[in-house]
């Protein structure tokens, strides 16, 4: 990161959109006018149009303590493609808004916009509009992503059948443990000056907080093989969180495995460090950005052997209810524990 | 308003959004799937899409002691609107997204969402998801718009030709009087404990600013008569700002006469009872949301009679910059001094 510190009011607001901006070059066909009028236009030619939005807000949803700008821009982008993807949708176009306080120079805001602009590239996006204004404290930032389906090739939360497998992409759990981490760090930091922070190099975890990746792959893969889940979202606030979502929509019940949950092994060891149940973690850390799908036993043998993707249970009749079966055969409810932004 | 206050957190996220988003009725056939999935689906069916977003921050953009949250909930939606009725184009959807701290009861958030269901009512949008949560400290509104326009309909800011005439919609000024007197009332009666403020019956400046209008009419307008405009933007940073921004955009100058400028009665009296020139409103106040639009000469027996549409100026060589005759018959370079959110 450059010394310099140039003041965003010495550009302007319209000075600053154009020095942001300035590079930008369209991946998208469907791209027709980007930024600079009023709006911009887009023309998905015969496919259908999704759209998504989020709104981050600092201190609640990052810490600029241990968040670095660049991580921050990349990840603002990818929580927003994620749950485009988690519709089987391909993500085309965002529109990004911040409100920045004075204490931001020029140059943070390039770092930050350094992280939009990779995961623009990695995910084939185009940033096509916003709004840049002041905050009379902390950061906002507000993403809205578009993307384009087939007609009627989304995936819905609310149409899994009973005796669909329930699957889950990669590894859960990691990204709150990362959480963990970096709180723990930052309370020594702040009680004990001069102590660096020591993040035992868990590379692992600590990445799958600040740097997620949305799973482009996992709908790429369906594609190849002519897959379309019966049901599918993301993981944003925990598995558990996100199984009562789809069993409420679809009105069905659920059976989860404890031995099938997908945690990394370091998502693991330094739980156990921690003296937690690395299953709390995989059922109620939130963050993970994982697909959660739902699919017709018929199609078992497409995704039996697919890196990445784990049978983790089964669709049952809603007077069942969500439940989990543990490693040590008993049987519990499924409850909502995940993030809570409202939470007391 | 009611007198009740119910707590967020006793509903907790998604039972607030269910319980915000109960009564949504779709308007649209492109509206394909709405709240309460991942994202929602569009289908323009052959049309084009076209996008814009605006971030609104307590304190920055709006001031909770004058303004009543119905109006600020229906003002949210309607300054998008107004981008894209700037572009030709026909508003469809929004998506809403909100921080809020815990000052906010549950009956503070029905009266803003009444204000946006008004809003969405009375120009036939459906609101299609968002995103809530919680802020540490003030109010935050983020809203994306989309709407559709016949393939390469939309009208750009930077296609504005030499000898095409410049004509602005309503009347200019009157937002910013409105707020000078909302500051003045708010500043005595911090003062002075016990003071009500006295709005003198100024309807008329205090509604423009508080519940602009969207420029719906105009735009019907000119599809009944087959008028395209060679150019186009709304009115938000005030007129000189927008002339500035359509003259560099389109490699052309302009000349506005200041005896051309649309001023209401109200405006000009109250501006001069604070001893301020009304043109230099018209020219630098903010937050009118009319439209600013350039038509080809052989149009101008299509708009001359028409209600709300003044013609004020002509686009001038770019060489010959843009400038204002005055009523003195002097000439002066249009200078940009609206609103910069990023103003020392």
């Amino acid at each position: 990161m450059s010394e310099e510190r140039t003041e965003i009011s010495s550009l302007g607001e319209f000075g600053l959109i154009g020095h942001l901006t300035k590079n930008i070059e369209h991946q998208n066909a469907s791209t027709i006018l980007g930024v600079g009028d009023d709006a911009a236009v887009i023309d998905h030619f015969g496919k259908q149009t999704v759209v998504t939005t989020d709104l981050l807000i600092e201190g609640v949803h990052f810490d600029l303590m241990y968040t670095p700008l660049k991580h921050l821009g990349y990840k603002s982008v990818v929580v927003n493609l994620s749950d485009l993807y988690a519709m089987n949708a391909t993500p085309t176009q965002i529109v990004m808004s911040l409100a920045i306080s004075n204490r931001f120079s020029v140059e943070a805001l390039e770092e930050f916009y350094e992280g939009v602009y990779f995961a623009c590239e990695e995910y084939g996006v185009d940033l096509v509009g916003g709004d840049t204004t002041s905050s009379q404290k902390g950061f906002v930032i507000s993403v809205t992503a578009l993307g384009e389906v087939a007609p009627d090739q989304f995936v819905k939360r609310s149409t899994a059948k009973v005796n669909d497998l329930i699957c889950v992409t990669g590894f859960l759990g990691g990204a709150y443990l990362g959480l963990l981490l970096l709180e723990r760090e930052k309370k020594i930091f702040l009680e004990t000056k001069g102590v660096q922070p020591d993040l035992e190099d868990r590379d692992y975890i600590v990445g799958r907080l600040l740097k997620p990746k949305a799973r482009k792959d996992i709908i790429d893969f369906f594609e190849k093989e002519k897959i379309v889940p019966t049901a599918m979202m993301d993981i944003s606030d925990g598995l558990s969180s996100e199984v009562l979502h789809i069993c409420k929509q679809s009105n069905v019940g659920a059976v989860i495995y404890e031995d099938k949950l997908p945690i990394h092994p370091d998502t693991k060891e330094f739980a156990y460090k921690l003296e937690i149940d690395p299953t709390a973690c995989a059922l109620s850390g939130g963050e993970d950005y994982e697909l959660l799908f739902t699919i017709s036993q018929a199609d078992y043998d497409k995704i039996k052997d697919a890196l990445g993707i784990h049978v983790v249970g089964y669709v049952a009749e809603e007077k069942e209810g969500a439940t989990i079966l543990t490693k040590g055969g008993n049987k519990h409810q499924l409850t909502a524990q995940g993030w809570n932004a409202f939470g007391k």
